[in-house]
């Protein structure tokens, strides 16, 4: 706080980010994160924001959808003067809303966003939540063209992105969302990437309350399980907790997969095995894959099947009932009857009750080896 | 019915599917089918659903939208143990709700989902419907990268998709949705491909009314003519027949093509006269087409002009008036006033009102045959 | 007027359209523009359109969003026989809705749209608005194919498009939008594109009032400041102006850059000091960019770098700051105090109240440039 007005201090810059272990890039943001710090106030606050540029090319920020001075909006070039390396501007006004927000960049944007420049803007509630909220929890959905074996995002790239993330982060590196049985939860869920993302939640049909457009009178909320959350857009996910894991992730199949090209030659039904023996003579080890499916690439994998460095796998992620065969947008809700309030260190799996599990009645190992179709 | 539980049986296998005659492919589904076959049940009852995994990796089903213990939603590795082949698995759970609701594999879902493997489950509200609906159709929207010539979908298409298939089946191997005038028909459309499909009825403008996370109350019904039906979405579009044929479609002008290359030369405005006669040399019977647009396609393709095998022509379709010239997410809304309720069985084109059809006042063929630009 | 029926004249045809000084193409649309003619009526009119085909393919027009006799809904072969080259056909209709609607082909309609072929359909309400509007703006969102160096559209694209336009205009090449302080603004944004666009406006939250499914109950108006706006689907977008500049755009930040190649090699953080020195010695005057950002293209495109013939820069626009850096899907909505009702003039840039624009507070050119990394 400075004379009433509170202060915040954003540094544009580029450093080392980690999606998850064995993928790290040269990325750009703010005070050495992507996404950047939340900025966290209360409608009616002034609110001061400094901006240093230790980028090498000039920058602005944008604050999404603020109620705000025209020369404060961010635009470089039509509200202000771009950000040169080196400097560091003021942005300054008094919060008139309150919601769900995000700061990105507005100077060369493609680029910037693309590196990883961005952050979520809260503004909480003057007179308090509508319905009390116990767990508060946000992500940002973005993209990265990071592409096998390199170590910058690209920014040229319009659609066929590497890593699919929530806060700069992939599955199974995305930290659970942890709940009490009961608890009222929100997930805020923001969207800088360069898809319209359908996050889907498993248990419960939620609320959709609202986002970077407001908050919503309680007429309008709808139930849901799957929300288009469109680029530029934020919404507000809020639901009773229920007792289990739950996976949270975004519904495009491919969206939950680590790097793969998508121009190899498809393997299904294809007998590898005179091509596995040539391979084989040049580079010891090599196992022909996918002929039945790709579910035992997470097992070669994990078994030491070598790939392009600093590349994810395409499926990672461990849990209580073996591999989960996914990466990328996805986390898990995990919900317990006896967390204590404000504890959200990981409980570990859910223990399900006895009898609640979907059980295997018979095995018959022959019959699901169905003599090969012809190729 | 076993003691007091429904009990139903989904065999997880491959098999040959045909989108339309002319184009098979190797598929994976239930029963032999894709999509699997649809679960029908009331709110309120107990089911017990026994899976048996014919392929050749493991697989799961999750069941998408619903209220159930965390152990029966079927992602693999965090709520059961994958299903081995040959192993067959049973879930039970009592459906706490009603509404349009799906089934797929959270198992190597990425390339399980790519072959054909999904499902509708419709859940009837057991205090009947709130509006009485006299006809009831259901959709699961997919896309398909059966390459020209293949004949087993690429599971590692992110984009580009050959098929855009309703049902998995493409224009005009789908079915009519056949209606009385006056009728309530409501159209359940889900989601499972990789594209947020803007799905566009003709002729009338429906309500939302619900959709996997649950019916909407009338309050929230919106009227629209075309809704967006996100991945991993279902909607419920109702609306009151009116008596005429009316096209229901994906408004992506690209789906509702048959498979086209994308990274072929651009021939509109090109003059191909000299290529053509070069090719024939060598191919005799080629066409040079396109110059004036594709329109010319489909008669040349009913034609006899030969494509790759098992490829679809890129249009199809005939009517009452002719060429149709589309493919992929298509079908025709038929209302006629003199249907016997329950009568399903394709009525045939509709016969117009005297004086209510578009209608020829001139013709000048010399006016619609300009000169050529200059190339 | 024709004994008592609007009439109106379509005609289908090639002619060459301006995006954008510097890229011109060979486009298809109606009276010589893409998009056509905006036909603005009123409910309960009756209106007669005449349709002339002097395209060398035949055509159709589909009234979407229309309540009208199944005859006139324009599916060729479907509803009615094809135009043919030189013929013209007559549609006509009573007006039973009012709302915000288009018209395009229905006839080999993924090239004619592709090409440019679409307009605006606008039925005003025979009893007023709801609440009244002052200033009524349209926009068709599209995009085009125009490769760089070339002068058609490429129909066969799907995704990868060069050109994202409102009324097939890129900025800075598109019309501002103006009003004066405490206006009611409409904003109606309709979709033919391949994509489904977040439509932004920056410095207010807007409604969301109807569509091309009618006008919405005042219950469901939702407030927003991004709105998806699909393929198919037009979208009322209303606000009370807010004095300022105002960038209102898509939110997929490639679609506000002009032409770029996206297979390009990835230049960011690459000392590209001896690929330059050798290029130059066969290109003189090259210059290596990329590797701090891409904001310098501006400059350097305006400084004469020459990129294709018939390309657009990638960035564009001038504001009262400096480089706007951004081109494609965005326009300026400049709200004024004293602008005279019905003055739809170009007001030049806003003038900023005094202390009311984000500053400079410091300047240390050396901390904005901080030793390179390692490559």
């Amino acid at each position: 706080m400075n004379g009433g007005v509170k202060e915040f201090h954003l540094v544009a810059e580029e450093f080392e980010h980690e999606f998850a272990p064995g993928s790290k890039a040269i990325c750009w943001g703010y005070n050495g994160s992507t996404p950047g710090p939340t900025i966290e106030a209360t409608e009616g606050d002034r609110i001061r924001i400094f901006v240093t540029n230790r980028l090498r090319e000039a920058t602005t920020i944008h604050w999404h959808g603020l109620i705000l001075p025209s020369g404060m909006d961010g635009v470089g070039g039509l509200n202000q003067p771009q950000i040169k390396p080196g400097e560091t501007f003021a942005y300054e006004f008094t919060l008139k809303q309150h919601g769900t927000h995000m700061y990105h960049p507005h100077a060369d944007e493609m680029v910037q966003m693309a590196m990883g420049m961005m952050g979520l803007l809260i503004i909480h509630p003057r007179r308090g939540e509508a319905v009390p909220i116990d767990r508060d929890y946000a992500f940002l959905l973005h993209n990265f063209a990071l592409h096998p074996g390199t170590r910058r995002p690209d920014p040229a790239v319009m659609q066929d992105f590497d890593l699919w993330t929530f806060n700069s982060k992939v599955f199974p590196a995305i930290e659970p969302i942890v709940a009490r049985t009961g608890e009222r939860v929100r997930i805020r869920v923001g969207n800088l990437s360069m898809w319209n993302h359908p996050i889907h939640l498993h248990g419960v049909q939620f609320h959709i309350t609202g986002g970077d457009g407001g908050r919503l009178p309680r007429s309008q909320w709808r139930t849901e399980v799957t929300e288009i959350v469109g680029v530029g857009q934020m919404r507000d996910i809020e639901f009773t907790a229920v007792p289990g894991d739950w996976a949270f992730h975004c519904h495009m199949s491919h969206h939950t997969m680590g790097p793969m090209g998508h121009d190899i030659p498809n393997t299904i039904g294809v007998d590898q095995r005179g091509v596995e023996a040539k391979i084989r003579q040049m580079l010891p080890g090599y196992m022909a894959m996918g002929e039945d499916g790709m579910g035992e690439h997470q097992d070669h994998t994990d078994g030491g099947m070598p790939g392009p460095p600093n590349t994810l796998a395409m499926m990672a992620g461990k849990g209580p009932f073996g591999n989960i065969e996914m990466g990328g947008m996805l986390t898990v809700v995990k919900v317990r009857d006896d967390l204590a309030p404000g504890d959200f260190s990981d409980p570990g799996w859910y223990r399900n009750p006895a009898g609640s599990v979907a059980r295997r009645v018979s095995n018959d190992p022959a019959f699901g080896n169905p003599p090969r179709r012809p190729r």
